[in-house]
């Protein structure tokens, strides 16, 4: 089997991997129907997270059951299956609490961008629809695994409630779903911070009220002006750098909330200045598993679609222009046909 | 008039003082019933913050009104009243979301522990008794000026719930008083930690179910151990460390949350390390305004008696020993009769 594997800082090559097999008895193997490359894949490929040999890249999949371990009872052969980026037992208390991306058996799922995925904790972590969905509907239902479900953890995180004030600090795919979910959730006011205009229009597509092109303290100036002076209820930081925290906890009006789900790098926070600001923070990897079941029927019931994100589509054996053009932002996010 | 000035590090005097007058139409001048010192007071006190010349101290107070300024329209010569430690006018939006430590007209209340008090922003600062209490009761309705008031935020930005496992790092007066927060608000399970046995005793008079001894690394493995490896629901962070603060995120359970009322000095939280812990950080200076009226109900109905925190009492020309009681860990907090 041929899947992307990424060997250095640019240089992520389809080549020859193994097949995925059953190693654990609550393994599943699917096959792919579609992949997709991840925001956080693009940290290794710059280089700027450690790696340990050549890695084996994606963790974002949706695909049909093909095989599964002797102790697996909740999914059979043949069905569709969306999962986690990372899997969990979903029974241990962290899970039963709706935080699977904290499970005591938590385990990432690597290796998605191939045509065939071992997913270990099958039962935990993989939810079937009741039927095969059709080919138009695979892009959104392949979001949820986790794209869509982080920036639903974000605003949820960032505790958006029904007529509030959300703003969101980064117009990748993440942030411009967060906005969808700030969207669904029932926000008056959705504020996206971008300076993009192709993202911008998406941002509107999805929900956005108002778009602020400035950054750092011009923007934070911005939002203050747009709200009067207050700030906003909840703000969704959704790209992981210090400056991006530091805008998104300025924008927050006091008693409101960051999400935060900008994989974090180089971010330490001055716990003096937070206390002053009487901001919430929450976030972390999101409990994607936690919300699949209500995102897939939102999907399924055509009231959300996810799947406008992607705008390139490439064959899989072409993952490496789908990584290049992610990281010369010519894309927001790239599609994988295997 | 007399009253407390802090002229240099452990440099606490009863010295010459102007008498309060009224300066803004807004304002009120109150004769305090009793007054006290607060952990706040030490950092100050031990040089920890900087000074500009010598300083008039204490901002926890209650007593009765003598005189208001013309705009003052709800608080009248002769009420007993209670306020926070920062005024505020309570009608504008930070203010009107209950967090009224972040007014935008907020203004730091100085100079408590002397007979007579200029409070600013009466109307919106100040919550009048309808009849004048027993003398008996006025330790505990001064402590909601700012001790009971954070204890209890403390509590409340944790999330205490009903049946909910609580832990409290830091055995002050804060800490215990946020164990007797836990307790009101129905927590089944209340750790504290402390290794003073005084505190230890009045603790678990004030509610804690279990005192842990043990601190840093060894303190988090203990609250592991005391709840079947899950960690805490509600962390309530009471000394405002970095080394309690850490202990503090480290005791959480994963979506569990750390209400933060200690006066962060040095603390700086690592964003990334924060991410992978799922848990919720909300803290700041406590809005003890939102909380008044409920609180002196409870205190005027016997329903909690925190009060019972000052351990020692003397008259206010002796507050320079109060101090060094404190700060020497021979008192949890002083009384101050006038």
């Amino acid at each position: 089997m041929r899947g992307a594997i990424l060997y250095g800082p640019r240089d992520v090559r389809f080549d020859e991997r193994e097949t995925p097999t059953i190693i654990e008895r609550t393994d599943a193997i699917i096959s792919i129907s579609m992949a997709c490359i991840c925001g956080s894949d693009l940290w290794p490929y710059r280089g700027l997270n450690p790696m340990d040999g050549p890695t084996p890249m994606g963790h974002e999949y949706c695909g049909i059951v093909e095989e599964v371990g002797p102790a697996v009872t909740s999914v059979n052969r043949g069905q569709f299956v969306i999962g986690s980026f990372f899997a969990s037992d979903n029974t241990c208390p962290h899970c039963r609490a709706g935080y699977q991306t904290s499970c005591e058996h938590m385990e990432a799922v690597i290796g998605a961008q191939a045509p065939m995925l071992r997913v270990p904790l099958a039962d935990g972590t993989l939810v079937p629809t009741l039927e095969v969905p059709s080919e138009d509907l695979i892009p959104s239902l392949l979001a949820l695994s986790d794209v869509m479900g982080t920036g639903w953890f974000a605003a949820d995180a960032a505790n958006v409630k029904p007529g509030g004030t959300v703003v969101v600090v980064g117009d990748g795919a993440v942030g411009l779903l967060g906005a969808l979910s700030a969207k669904h959730m029932g926000a008056e006011r959705i504020i996206v911070m971008s300076r993009h205009s192709s993202r911008q229009k998406l941002a509107v597509d999805f929900g956005a009220t108002d778009i602020v092109t400035e950054r750092g303290d011009e923007g934070v100036a911005r939002i203050k002006e747009l709200t009067n002076g207050i700030g906003a209820d909840s703000v969704l930081e959704c790209v992981g750098t210090e400056e991006s925290m530091t805008q998104a906890i300025q924008s927050t009006r006091p008693g409101g909330s960051v999400g935060y789900v900008g994989v974090p790098h180089g971010i330490s926070i001055d716990g003096a200045e937070l206390f002053f600001t009487h901001v919430r923070l929450h976030g972390g990897p999101a409990p994607v598993r936690r919300y699949l079941p209500n995102l897939i029927e939102l999907v399924l019931d055509d009231k959300m679609n996810p799947g406008k994100v992607f705008d390139l589509t490439l064959p899989l054996d072409q993952v490496a222009e789908g990584y290049r053009a992610m990281d010369e932002r010519r894309a927001i996010k790239t599609l994988l046909r295997p």
